[in-house]
C-alpha cells in the first residue's frame, strides 16, 4: 500500500478516546522499546481527540520499560480552549500503563499576528557538510538497537563509542532521515530527538529515560533535519539529554530535554 | 509561629488524595499567579501521597491564568515501583482546572551505588562578585511583580529592562535567595526557576508560561543560589526560557525549561 514504515507503526484502531495500537518491535532501542516511538504514538491519538492540529509541547514519563506487541492508547481532553488544547494519553501494554504523556496542541498555521513577528536567535543549525560527504553507519552497525535501522544518519565522523573508544565529549551534530523516504512532520519529531544515539555513549554511559520533553516549534520543511544532541551534567545516577532539530529551510522545529537514569 | 513565608503560602489542608490550599496573591508575576508558585504547591501535595521523599523531575501545563484565592489539589499515584513512583496532581480555582502537573519521586539520599559515581560537567556555576557586592532592587522596584517582594536577587549589574533599555541579550547570571530566611529545598525549586525576571525581557518581550519542566539534581545547601537564565530562540509566537541553579556548595539543583507564549 506505500505506507511508510513510521505511519503504519503509529496507525491507531478506533475513534476514540481509546485506541488500539499494535507496537511494533522494529522500533526497540536498549533496553526495550524506544521512548520517542511510544511518545509519538501517544502524540498521534491526542491529535485525533484535541480541535487543533499542532502539538506544540508534549510531555511524557515513562512508568515502565516498554515492549513490543498490542496496546491501547487512552486519552483526555483536559481542555479545549480558543487557541490552545491540552490533552493527556496512557499507553497500556498487557494492562499496565507504561507511558503517560500531556501535551499543549494549537494551530501553527494561524500565530497571533500581533505577536509572532517578534523573533530572536541565540543559536544557529549545526554546520555540517553536505550529507552525501559525511559518515554514515554500515548496515548492521546498529545491531541490537533495530530502530536505527529505519533512518539515515549522517555524521561528520564515525563517532567514538562506534570504534569503542569514547571521546568524553558527550555532543554529536548529524544529519538525520526516515529510510524510507517518509518526511519528517510534527507526529514524527517527538520520535526523531529520542533516535539518535544517546551522546552520554561517548562517556560510555548507558541510561533510560524516565521523562522527555519536546517542544515543537514550526512545521518541518521536507529534506534532512540537521541535529544537535549534548549532555552537560552526569551526577547522583542521572544525567539530561538535549536535543535540536533544523529542518531544511534552516528553521528550528523541535527542541527537547530528557532525564534520564544511569544504568552503567 | 515563626513559619516561612514559602511554607505558609504552600501549606495544605487535608491527609490527601486531595487537598485545599489557600493560593496568595503575593505570589503574584505578570500576568496572573506565578506557575512556579502553582507547581511548588502541586509538588507539596504530590509529596504527601508518594512513598519518596524527593522530586528528580516536575512538568506543568497551564491551562488557565492563575489567580488568588482557596483552592483545591487532586492527586493521583501514577505508579509506585521499587526506586521511583509517578504521581499526577491537578491545581482546581472556583471548579476550573488552572494546573495538571505529573511528577517523578526517589529518594535522592540512597542513589544506586553502582551508577552514582558516574559524573560528568561540560557547564559550571555562574562565577558572580559577593552577593554583597552585587546590584540589589530598590524596595519597590517590582512594583506590580508582587512575587519579587519574597526574594532577594543580587545581579552584577542593574537589568536593562529596569532602566527601559532592554540590552538585547536575554541572559541573566544572578544570586537568590528567600528574603525571610528560608533556606532553598527541593520542594522550592520549582518556584526558585520561574520566579526570577525573564531573560526575554533583555528583548522587550513579554509571555506566559504554557509548560514547565524541571529537573531536581540534587538536595541543595544552604545559602545563596547561584543562577542562570537564558533564551535562545524566540519564533512564531512563542519561546523557550531555560534556567539552572546551584547551591552554595557548587552542586546543580535544578535545571528546568519551559515554553512560553509570547503576549506582547
Amino acid at each position: 500500500m506505500g505506507e511508510f514504515e513510521f505511519d503504519a507503526a503509529t496507525r491507531l484502531a478506533g475513534d476514540g478516546p481509546e485506541f488500539g495500537a499494535d507496537l511494533d518491535g522494529t522500533w526497540g532501542g536498549q533496553p526495550g522499546l524506544n521512548g520517542g516511538y511510544m511518545l509519538a504514538v501517544c502524540t498521534r491519538a491526542l491529535a485525533s481527540v484535541l480541535p487543533f492540529p499542532d502539538p506544540v509541547v508534549v510531555s511524557g514519563f515513562y512508568l515502565r520499560p516498554g515492549s513490543a506487541g498490542p496496546a491501547r492508547v487512552t486519552t483526555e481532553v483536559i481542555r479545549a480552549g480558543k487557541t490552545t488544547a491540552f490533552g493527556q494519553a496512557a499507553l497500556w501494554r498487557d494492562g499496565k500503563e507504561t507511558l503517560r504523556a500531556t501535551a499543549a496542541f494549537t494551530d501553527l498555521a494561524q500565530p497571533p499576528a500581533r505577536t509572532s513577528g517578534r523573533s530572536f536567535s541565540g543559536g544557529a543549525a549545526p554546520e555540517l557538510p553536505p550529507p552525501e560527504e559525511c559518515f554514515a553507519f554500515e548496515p548492521g552497525a546498529a545491531r541490537g538497537v533495530p530502530i536505527a535501522g529505519h533512518f539515515d544518519y549522517r555524521l561528520t565522523a564515525a563517532p567514538g563509542w562506534l570504534r569503542r573508544q569514547p571521546s568524553g565529549n558527550p555532543r554529536y551534530e548529524f544529519w538525520m532521515r526516515f529510510r524510507d523516504g517518509r518526511e519528517p512532520d510534527l507526529m514524527s519529531l517527538p520520535l526523531f530527538v529520542d533516535a539518535a544515539p544517546p551522546a552520554a555513549l561517548e562517556l560510555g554511559v548507558l541510561s533510560t529515560t524516565v521523562e522527555l520533553t519536546v517542544h515543537l516549534r514550526a512545521r518541518p520543511a521536507p529534506g534532512w533535519l540537521a541535529c544537535r544532541t549534548w549532555t552537560k551534567y552526569v551526577a547522583g545516577g542521572y544525567h539530561e539529554e538535549d536535543f535540536e532539530a533544523w529542518d531544511s529551510a534552516g528553521t528550528l522545529v523541535a527542541q527537547s530535554r530528557q532525564l534520564a537514569l544511569v544504568l552503567g
